[in-house]
């Protein structure tokens, strides 16, 4: 059993003696770069504790949790690009520090060298490994695709939301986590049990980035706090307004979302009074800890000492307690 | 053994049999659009002619052969963007028809669908074979790169072209023929001569394509004849000229590549009369030889009867004898 830096220092030994080839340098070079951007390796890692959970030689799972790593990466390069995001992590994007063609044909590549990575581990489990990370790698697709459509819709329900979010980025967390307990050689119900797990918990950790966006402490929050308000992003707390609030305040949020940001404390505070009034904030944290809970209903259930899950289960709480 | 036709229409129908899924819409209707813009699906059908050489029960590796044409429809797909190509085969670019999110996204989605349709061959051999898969989609995406650094280098040589049309479009070429024979069993010699056909046959073939796009029958070709001259394309003809030719007509090259076309009919026939005194069509012909030689030298040294050797190297033939 190794500690969530123990298993970080191994994640970025495995990296440093898997580089990516020199050349051409054109390809690579983007890769190296968005790997380097800061990112809390929390997926990787995720799926080692998985492992951890049944076997001690968590060297084995590395291939499959860099496979992960280079898969989120390659997601975030693309999707960049199809957000015109400027910045990631306070640094240049690929596409803006580059272009849009080195961004498409260098997370093509990385997108390739996750499945590489995935075919390091054992031919005996790896066809069903591999599997299930396409149909995952699907899901995550087909939620890239449900958020810009909701970019263009005003008739977006919070049912919806939850959906698009799990399947843009809960899924590859469920993922993660099971398969770590698959290269483990868990049974079926142990690595069902803890897809359920890591699924319920990414919808639950999106939800709080929801919330965090807007009433995060501006003293921890990394980003500016009510970004999304004036951003007019559709966020749950946006969704669940306009499903419960009384119709007054459905149209003062409406107007709010079409105005630009003159004064943007006065637009924040106004947004937030509108929330305020109407519960949205508990609403929405009642929600979060309803999905938190169902995920360690199936943590608990794994049928696995107490002990041995105590990493897994501090790391995922720590991460849906943050408050920044 | 099937013929060319009828192995067509049994991919034909493997397609229709499994479709992409119908929703998100805007995710999967660009995946149908770009499968149904009239490629001539000669990639799947070389997998299953690889596969024929040794078995007859050649619906076993359609889902290999499909994921074969999901590839390269990805690659078609992403390079229409990177090359901000308008048209493909007369219709409108996914891009274009739609927008560049759309191409990203929906390519993504394609190449992850190859890797799916690839999951459904036998587990005894799919670890394999999916690795050999990635290991040539890395080779692609590679040779694209070599591309797109060759538009803003003046100094490409002859040998460097013709590494990057190698790794851009040749190797799935030797992949497609090797694959089949591989989900058949047959043994590695086989495979890897067959490898080695199918790539050296596919430099071969984009060698002719330079040479038709400027010595075409203009009845024939589908194109306009002459058109790479107009687009200024550093193509094996220009090269082979800067390396052979007395400075006066390299300079004279020079001067029509970085000149507009107002009369397109005047630069076609001075490059063209330029390329012939040089006798730049014979020594390209003649490099194209070379590898159809050689080509055919591992398609011979494959353990296996003339007979059912016959459509894969008919099919070939009639490819690299095309006037069109």
């Amino acid at each position: 059993m190794h500690t969530l830096p123990q298993l970080l220092s191994k994640i970025a030994e495995f990296a440093a003696r898997n580089p990516f080839p020199d050349s051409p340098r054109e390809l690579y070079e983007p890769c190296d770069y968005i790997l380097t951007l800061g990112g809390k390796r929390l997926r990787p890692a995720l799926l080692l504790m998985g492992y951890e959970l049944f076997r001690d030689d968590v060297e084995q799972a590395l291939p499959a949790a860099w496979a992960i790593e280079l898969f989120h990466n390659f997601s975030l390069m693309h999707d960049d690009i199809m957000d015109a995001a400027p910045l990631r992590r306070g640094q240049p994007t690929v596409h803006s520090k580059w272009n849009a063609s080195t961004g498409i044909l260098s997370g093509d590549v990385m997108l390739i060298y996750a499945y590489r990575f995935l075919g390091l581990i054992d031919a005996e489990i790896s066809p069903a490994l591999v599997n299930g990370f396409s149909g995952m790698a699907t899901e995550v697709c087909e939620g890239q695709q449900m958020d810009m459509n909701f970019e263009t819709r005003s008739d977006v329900s919070v049912e919806e939301y939850i959906r698009m979010i799990e399947l843009k980025t809960a899924v590859l967390l469920g993922y993660a986590v099971s398969a770590g307990a698959f290269c483990a050689r868990a049974d079926w119900p142990a690595s069902e049990r803890l897809e359920r797990f890591g699924r319920l918990a990414g919808i639950a950790f999106q939800i709080q980035d929801d919330l965090l966006d807007t009433y995060g402490d501006p003293a921890k929050f990394g980003k500016q706090v009510g970004g999304d308000i004036l951003q007019n992003k559709k966020t749950l707390l946006v969704l669940k307004t306009l499903e419960v609030a009384p119709e007054a305040d459905r149209q003062e949020l409406r107007h709010w979302m079409q105005t630009g940001a003159d004064n943007p404390d006065e637009k924040v505070a106004a947004v937030r009074a509108l929330f305020d009034r109407n519960g949205i904030p508990e609403l929405i944290a009642a929600e979060k800890k309803q999905y938190q809970e169902k995920a360690f209903w199936y943590l608990d259930g794994v049928a696995v000492s107490h002990e041995r899950k105590a990493i897994l289960w501090k790391t995922v709480e720590d991460l849906l307690e943050r408050e920044f």
